[in-house]
């Protein structure tokens, strides 16, 4: 059963998502999904991120795909819920959206083996990891200025528990901009799988409940606009609605 | 008055250093420093740490002072408190201490003007900030498999209020390794000073009270062993005492 986390009638609550769409609060209140302020459906711990994961979308933006997992990570000011709006700083002509599949630990260990790294997840959703092109990144200057802007990380709407995804590495994964489709990927086109890179980051620092992996995006990134409702989509986890806008309070 | 976070009598405490150098708990009762469990003195928020900030050490490590701040984010399974022991992974040789300057920030703000920096400042501790120079960053790879290893940065052991440090721009730092001197530097030395930092960071994303910056080492660093005992000490902020050991567990 998917769930998210909400805020309405004054407070914060877990909710569920009931056949007719509407939202089930954990005191069995029934709420409409158009009343609630969505918010993140995990507190994340430690979140780390993925840099040119998908092949295609290296080569999209004239890298090499890496020989080991290119992880940065973010802080938690960058993260927003569901149908709330990305603020794009003025000065910013390439702004991308980056559909990824977010991985949530299930609990605490070091030393994962791959073939037991799926014990580890407790369950998915959804992130859109936006990028700040005009910025990228150099040797003396890691990922921070380009993706650890506040509101730039979408996330949700749903946390989908493990045992309802079959195959997490054969997601269709899928962007569309105002409507039309601009990015169309599989999670199977991963450069580092899921149980790699649980293993990976686990062999050399402790893995705790709630900490996230954002595992990249496929190609078909372009840049967004103030104005544009941008929504990005999982095979089996939902869709998530974000909505751009020029940063007028940050000029 | 310094203060400082332990647990001891099967709980959490938030205690306070007397003229005897003995704890006073909050609920009033006394306790002998050896008594406790020294944890970092404040519940990290984002932590940014800087690379390369003192020109000098980044001559010594062969690298160019940066022309912006070099800035990536810590993990909090990083972090230990005062008196406990980190963990040297078996392979590798060249694991240096890093004496910081930690500054936390006091409440929430984006857009700070350097000349009010000094205001979002709620204090001041020391940071060990722990390198395994075997394994150093490069282009594909931030800083995460170097820095971001579990108890590999001590910090504490007091959080001590902005009040009570007068000029935290010069204050002289030292690293002693098994009583003696390694490390002797000043804060005057960094390349980026304190409200520039807070201005920079401040530019691109909220900072938020507790969250933390760790201003980068000045020269000094050698490779540390087996049993080291490490102090790093840090003008009017104490010292910060830590051992070595071969991590036994995680061969």
């Amino acid at each position: 059963m998917r769930q998210a986390r909400v805020a309405c009638f004054g407070a914060l609550h877990d909710a569920w998502e009931l056949p007719d769409h509407t939202l089930k609060l954990a005191d069995g209140r029934i709420v409409p999904q158009s009343e609630v302020v969505w918010l993140p459906p995990v507190q994340a711990g430690t979140v780390f991120a993925l840099g040119l994961n998908y092949a295609d979308h290296a080569s999209e933006i004239s890298f090499q795909a890496p020989k080991e997992p290119l992880v940065f990570l973010k802080g938690p000011n960058t993260f927003i819920g569901h149908k709330s709006q990305s603020q794009k700083p003025l000065d910013v002509t390439y702004m991308h959206y980056e559909c990824e599949l977010a991985v949530i630990i299930g609990k605490q260990a070091k030393h994962i083996a791959r073939e037991d790294a799926y014990q580890y997840i407790s369950g998915y959703t959804i992130a859109n990891d936006y990028a700040l092109r005009d910025y990228l990144e150099n040797y003396y200057r890691p990922n921070l200025f380009v993706k650890n802007r506040d509101t730039l990380t979408p996330i949700g709407p749903w946390f989908v528990p493990a045992k309802d995804v079959i195959d997490p590495m054969n997601l269709r994964i899928r962007t569309y901009v105002n409507g039309a489709l601009k990015q169309d990927g599989n999670t199977s086109d991963m450069v580092f799988d899921i149980p790699y890179l649980i293993s990976y980051l686990s062999s050399f620092m402790t893995l705790r409940e709630n900490d996230i992996i954002l595992t990249g995006t496929p190609k078909g990134t372009v840049h967004v606009h103030d104005g544009d409702v941008v929504v990005t989509e999982i095979e089996g986890l939902g869709a998530l609605e974000n909505i751009v806008i020029d940063d007028e309070f940050n000029g």
